[in-house]
């Protein structure tokens, strides 16, 4: 291990970086080390290398757990700034480290990094090395609050899992230290003592007067304007904090404090040593703005082809858009908004074509289009000039005005027209306009594609103007065989392409825009994404068959979409595992799979879980060794779920509740605990409207008891979204009824929109007592989502009640006002303040996503609309606009929605239901008065029985509308009137909205 | 720089060693890591490098001081056990990092390691590379209170300093750390801001509480035996501790308790540690037990001769022993034992032989003995046997007594003899000794002389018996031609010799004992010190002529016996330095040539100081390089001299005087400023009993209240033997009077035992009370010296207050008695516990001293004993010792002091001085009465007057004692006549002890 440690310090400072040591006080990471965290700051270039010996007190296990250790070794390299290509230095630094590049399956897989703590981010990857995280790589955006620029690239490499697998030791304290010693032999004592500190011994008075004296010194440094003893103590503070964590000795209130101050330390220390660098003058220079546009250099192979294109006849265009890997869902979403920008931008253009059409990989956004024509037609333009009347003066002369005007648009005055514009006669000239040769249509489009494009998550690297998902770095774009010279900041389009970076050729020149797909795919890159998905599909099959099983490649759909995106040519393999692991709860080996691994899953002909997995690797490898790797980290992994397994087991139902308090949920609305309690007490006041009978009562209350617990146990702090699952097992083998398991697990339902329901009583119950808890206490903090923002999950969480209100008969007489209502009081009892406006806000909320889903359903708006009023209650709602939609082309229904609409359209809002039946004495009122008592009180009632019910009330209104003035001068008369027609409104279901329902059926 | 230490990495960990991490939290030394402090403890092998960033608070200068930061950079090796050859393989990683060993002169210097406060120390040296300590290179000995058994060898590297050296850099902040990078700029702004949160802006009261924070957490942690993170929580509380007096904030007494606690807490967790391992079964091994004689393989080239040997006739031995650098004084002690060791040895046997010549080198201490004779002479002895009646039986046949006797001898019982025992006739047998070869004799007798080797400290290496100043690495002994084997411990002699490491073949075969020096000397060895020190008097010599200057070897004579056993061959070189630092006063250039880099001052022809000096180097080397880096480290420490000169001067003397308060004197007598104010107050006591005059009683008023004032100054703790000079220099400056600063600098004198004297009475009456204080003070504490060890210099202390009031007739008014009671006075007044037995206990050591002073001065024991009863007022007991001694010869005083004898014999001690002349009525009795009365009282009186006085008691006591019976019967007249001779005895001087005096007669 050692001298791995060497050979990364002897590749780094070779290309440039300063070597400096580990900090001398207890640091989390590399990256808090000053040489990282003040170092990105500012302009000033830095590139720096240095192992880390990086404290987390919360992954001490006494050295038992083989990939967990309180101290670990980090060795993290700053490149201040990008130098343009750091993930290909980056493999330079494996290929020293002995690893082979072109043997193993290497991958850079999405990872965004982000620190609140020091107010820090930055987007970029964990590298894969046969699917071991072995490195974080990280584009550095933001540090101490401060916008990074220029941006530092900072890699961090996980040195004990490297070496563990370079050398595979299946515990860390089996890794070769050094010739002779092994690291538990050399370190394996501190690892347990610490660990010992840290767990059980820290004294947690002591700690936490330490952390405010370190706070408190920091703050007298920055008075004094010394950031770096400043920095020194905040690093002391954290690492304090940790301690105290770590001991469980950190409130929810404590916590936010703690973060509050931290962050805000850190941010005045940042801020602090940027002023004082600029004082000292920036003595390390200050890096030059990256070139633009105009002076750069070509950063590709090949020269641009400096004659102007000319095309003979039509010709293929390709556009190929270079990227550093794209998150899997930033590829779908980039093809296809390339593809709509091309086309509209072409659209605008005179230049014809054929098909856009739009493929990706990670590492590329392709635009192909047939038939471009090799120039623009010409086109006649007409243009007005000044009247007539104005143009000529008394003598038929040009006036200036008219010369003025032609010779503005270089016509002649007697090669002018006239033209009439709104009866006016106007003087107009007839220009052409000259077509644009293809290239140079081509040059402009492409470049504005480029420059506009944008994520949903943008960064910045060392270019000077563009901002997207990933770096950008380089342009391919051919007509046919020409060049087309697509010039963006500082990206200059060249006819050569990039395939995987091990080949032997990494940077390779297309021949032709034609032929493209072929030669890339020679180049072991398939640029279509349905061909990978297919290749993909396929291989799962046939490998799993191999071992008597199948991959449900439609249940995994969603993974299966993801692997596509992380490839770029689809080499799948099958790999095994022990089938002890096969003991485990089959959530955690898949949910392992999936969500850590990108696996698919293998099952045998019953469905049940085989001891395989099918992992794709990207292109060519010595598959036995990506293979050995792959198991090897899920090996790992299982034996990690293991530990957590057993580890959890030992563990009292009622200590993992009582450990909530130690789970945050969010600052002002208490701990996950304090949620907990309010779940509890929620489905206790919802139970009570339940028809439940006394084994679902017990199962209820049982269940409340516990709810959440599952969240303070290992295994779902590790892997969250096993939360419910974890619920369901620990609770069984504690000996808890099954039911009261399946009620713990259903209080997660639905996890995501197409998610089961639950379909036990007290688990709807409690489901709907989880998310009204949610809603209600986040919307009284104020936390309402905003456009793509909702980390809370409130629109994941409205849709829940709603699914489950819809769902779930038995628990119609729960609606969304009531449930919201019991929510706030639940959270008032626990002094939390809430608003009657943000009870309003969260129904209408609730409403709007009820509203969003039935659209969502393809009902018709308007129907949609008309329903809204009974929106409190889903599930009657929905069966009204059932009943609505089956009654729209029922005539007798039509002329009774007809006639309610023109009551409300005549009777102002503020009349009473009221009227007196002496006043009403024409013969079309008394029939109407008959009519409308006949009828009786349906406000409350169901639509269908009252559509039946009023169609007798239709003619009468009719008749009453055509013989009776309702506005009569005697006003006793007239408000008679008016009541008689608001009690017939009144007496309607107020589940609908007859307004709008007449506008539907319009 | 940081190239430095990958090289250094690499050049270790190529040869076994682990490769650990800078510990993460603040050390104040690579030795401070659990890497070291721990891992040397137990019996497990461990073998390390690493970097340290060493953070020494009280080193922080603001990046000012070219040479001083308050993190500097170690590189730290632990080799456990030790290899055998530590400082062959160093050299070898000079070479590693670029350093031509070779062309350089690299010394090994003795310089001891002990650290308290955790209980640690071992023996070894300082590196020098031409001059510059860049390394410090240690055996341990001890760490946290116990001894080492294996020892280790630490090599702790400075690299800022190597690589200022290697690179030609000024200061620190101009080393080029990185390509393209200095240190200043890399680090500079951290090196500012540390400071001045060590210098000026660590909070007080927090750092207060942390340390005991930390201190309590290590204890809790000691209590759950955890040594680990116990031993994290000792350092910090070492940091903070540092902070703490690095801000000046640290009383005498907190500094006392601190380190004892500190002390405490290591010893604890050493202890704690060491058991821990051995419940663990000592992971890492346990080292193998060194390879006891029998079955060592001889360490050297050549293999031990198997068959007897055995001369023809006389030949020389030779016999080296040699070791690693011993201590110069070492050198000449070993020589020394060593001769008389072999000549006693060969003593005891009959081995003839010739003259007994020892020599030495750091490297060899050599014995040559002329003209051993092949063989002991054999030699006949007579044994005892019974006694003839009991040998034979009545018929006169041996008895069975006599048979068994004659076998035990080897004799026929006809060959047996008798002689006469005390009268007793017995039976003898007559056997002969057959003489040993030479070989055998030798083997035995050099063997014992080896292993009984012993120097004033000594210390243990890998050898599993021997214990010395220095590992013993090798022997060589030759008769002639013929190998002696010489075998002790793990040791074996052979006829190689080991000449300077960096010669092309550093081990030779030495041909034969005859030739040796000159075998030697053609290797570059020059063994005779007289030699030596002969070629470096005559190169300082010719070297100062070229610059019209010289040196005075006789004033430096010290120093040259010094340099003499620093190097196995002088070479001289003449070195300069900029004539500007002449500015700084002499005795601060002088001190730093002579004690930190051993050079000759070369003065002019006025005496006066010369820009240049003499250094002199190992052997060969490249001169010019060598004298650039000599010149390069005197111009560095001139320069920090010249900082501290600039720096002190800024400082107001009363500021340095309140500095004293900061300073440790003695845990229980308080700070230096407390010794200062009683200094001051003894002064002004004894100053009222001495005359002075008014200038000279303000002098001593004004000098009193600086008293060591320059004891806080930045030059005197850089250079401790400054104090007073610095004194006077500063006080001038300051503009006190000339006067004030000479009794400033004579308050110090004598500062060693052929030191000068004061001369102003001022200072004499200064330099008095100085002592005085810190006699009474260190007996007060019961700190009496014993064996070697006097850590206060008392001896020194007491030596100084004799020759001042022999030297100063002025102070003869101030006793030893007198001047102890003040002393103790003014400790009471401080509270400090003075019993009158530690007074009694002080004044004894004083006279104790005095008369070792007088016999080193070659007078006659008993005349010393003689005049003991004065040496109170030692001046006048010289006097009265001269007198003796001038008048030993008078039969008249010799018959008077042979009278005072007999009285003293004859008349009981208690006896009264008083007698009825009435009742002696006697013409002897009368004549004596008359003598008596005639004579007077002289009791007080000095020795010549009262012997010229006396002379006439001398006839009429002889006649008393002849004519009168003084014990006679008549109680009355007996009392008188004791009376008469006790009052006689009474009145003589009481300065001299009569009895002792008539035994020097004799």
């Amino acid at each position: 291990m050692q001298d791995a440690l060497l050979a990364l310090t002897k590749y780094w400072t070779d290309r440039g970086c300063l070597m400096v040591q580990p900090y001398n006080t207890e640091v989390g990471a590399g990256t808090m080390n000053p040489a990282t965290l003040l170092r990105v700051l500012g302009p000033e270039p830095w590139h720096v290398a240095y192992v880390e010996p990086s404290v987390r007190p919360d992954d001490a296990r006494y050295g038992e757990n083989p990939n967990r250790l309180q101290t670990h070794t980090q060795f993290q390299v700053i490149l201040k700034p990008d130098p343009g290509d750091p993930q290909e230095i980056y493999l330079a630094s494996l290929e020293a480290l002995g690893i082979d590049v072109r043997a193993h399956d290497i991958r850079f897989v999405e990872d965004n990094w982000a620190n609140p703590a020091t107010g820090s981010w930055g987007l970029g990857w964990e590298v894969w090395l046969d699917g071991l995280e072995i490195t974080q790589f990280t584009y550095f955006q933001q540090a101490g609050g401060q916008t990074l620029d220029p941006v530092s690239v900072e890699i961090t490499y996980g040195i004990e899992r490297i070496i563990m697998a370079l050398q595979g030791a299946e515990h860390f304290t089996d890794i070769a230290y050094a010739p002779g010693i092994t690291y538990g032999e050399a370190f394996g004592q501190a690892e347990y003592e610490m660990s010992r500190y840290y767990l059980d011994d820290a004294d947690v008075a002591a700690n936490r007067a330490w952390f405010d004296g370190y706070a408190a010194e920091a703050e007298r440094l920055i008075e004094q304007r010394l950031p770096v003893p400043a920095y020194t103590y905040v690093l002391k503070c954290s690492h304090t904090f940790n301690v105290l964590d770590s001991r469980g000795a950190i409130s929810t209130t404590e916590r936010a404090k703690a973060f509050a101050r931290m962050r805000g330390l850190a941010r005045e220390v940042a801020s602090l040593w940027t002023d004082r660098r600029e004082e000292l003058g920036h003595p390390l220079g200050t890096t030059p703005r990256p070139r633009a546009t105009s002076d750069v250099e070509p950063p590709l192979l090949d020269a641009p082809d400096t004659r102007p294109a000319e095309l003979s006849g039509p010709a293929p265009l390709l556009f190929e858009i270079g990227t550093e890997e794209l998150p899997p869902r930033e590829v779908t979403n980039t093809v296809e908004a390339v593809r709509k920008a091309v086309g509209d931008k072409l659209a605008a253009t005179r230049l014809g074509h054929g098909e856009v059409v739009a493929n990706g990989t990670p590492r590329r956004v392709v635009v192909q289009v047939d038939d471009v024509q090799p120039r623009e037609p010409d086109a006649e333009r007409t243009i007005r000039g000044p009247r007539v009347t104005a143009a000529y003066d008394a003598d038929g002369a040009p006036t200036k005005a008219l010369e003025g005007f032609a010779r503005g648009q270089g016509v002649a005055v007697d090669e002018l027209n006239t033209a009439d514009y709104g009866g006016n006669e106007h003087v107009v000239a007839v220009v052409t306009d000259t077509g644009r040769g293809a290239v140079e249509v081509l040059a402009d489009v492409l470049g504005s594609v480029v420059s506009e494009l944008r994520a949903d998550k943008n960064m910045r690297w060392n270019d000077p103007e563009l901002s997207f998902s990933r770096p950008i770095r380089w342009l391919t774009a051919l007509l046919g065989e020409v060049r087309v010279p697509v010039t963006v900041s500082s990206l200059v389009s060249g006819r050569t392409t990039r395939v995987h970076r091990e080949s032997a050729q990494p940077v390779v020149r297309v021949p032709s825009a034609a032929g493209y797909e072929e030669f890339l795919a020679g180049n072991g890159v398939v640029v279509d994404e349905t061909e990978r998905r297919d290749r993909i599909v396929s291989a799962a099959g046939s490998l799993s068959a191999e071992v008597g099983g199948h991959v449900d490649t439609t249940a995994e759909a969603a993974l299966v979409d993801e692997i596509t995106n992380l490839i770029e040519e689809p080499n799948a393999l099958l790999g095994g595992f022990d089938t002890r692991y096969l003991e485990l709860p089959e959530q955690i080996l898949t949910t392992v799979m999936r969500k850590h691994q990108r696996y698919l899953p293998v099952r045998g002909p019953g469905g049940e879980l085989l001891a395989y997995f099918v992992a794709v690797a990207n292109g060519d490898c010595d598959t036995d060794a990506v293979r050995a790797g792959n198991e090897a980290v899920l090996r790992a992994r299982y034996e990690d779920a293991a530990f957590f397994w057993r580890a959890d087991l030992q563990v009292a139902l009622e200590s993992f509740r009582e450990g909530l308090s130690r789970l945050t949920f969010e600052e002002k609305a208490g701990s996950m605990a304090d949620r907990a309690d309010r779940i509890e007490a929620i489905a206790g006041d919802l139970g009570k409207s339940v028809a439940l009978d006394a084994e679902a009562g017990a199962t209820l209350a049982r269940a409340a008891q516990l709810v959440k617990f599952d969240l303070s146990s290992q295994m779902v702090i590790e892997l969250p979204t096993l939360a419910g699952v974890m619920a369901r097992e620990y609770a069984v083998r504690a000996g808890e009824p099954a039911a009261v398991g399946q009620a713990l697990f259903e209080t997660e339902l639905p996890r995501h929109t197409s998610d089961a329901l639950p379909e036990s009583l007290p688990g709807a119950v409690l489901a709907l007592a989880d998310r009204l808890d949610l809603l209600m206490a986040m919307f009284a903090l104020g936390a309402k989502p905003t456009g793509s923002s909702d980390p809370f999950g409130l629109r994941r969480a409205a849709l829940g009640v709603v699914r489950i209100l819809r769902a779930t008969p038995e628990v119609s007489s729960v609606t969304v006002d009531g449930g919201l209502a019991v929510a706030a009081e639940r959270l008032r009892a626990q002094d939390i303040e809430v608003g009657d406006e943000a009870v309003a806000t969260a129904r209408e909320f609730v409403v709007a996503r009820f509203a969003q889903q039935l659209r969502d359903e393809d009902e018709p708006v308007d129907f949609v609309n008309a329903v809204l009023p009974g929106a409190d209650a889903p599930g009657r709602a929905v069966e009204t606009l059932q009943t609505l939609r089956s009654r729209s082309d029922d005539e007798a229904f039509r002329g009774l929605v007809a006639a309610l609409h023109r009551i409300a359209r005549i009777v102002p809002e503020v009349t009473a239901a009221e009227y007196d039946p002496e006043l009403l004495t024409e013969p079309a009122e008394v029939r109407l008065v008959e009519a409308v008592q006949t009828l009786g009180d349906w406000s409350q009632g169901r639509v269908a029985g009252f559509a039946d019910a009023a169609a007798a009330v239709v003619d009468p209104v009719n008749s009453f509308f055509d013989d009776v003035l309702v506005m009569a001068d005697d006003e006793a008369v007239r408000r008679s009137r008016l009541g008689l027609l608001a009690t017939l409104a009144a007496h309607s279901p107020r589940s609908v909205d007859w307004v709008a329902l007449d506008t539907a059926l319009g």
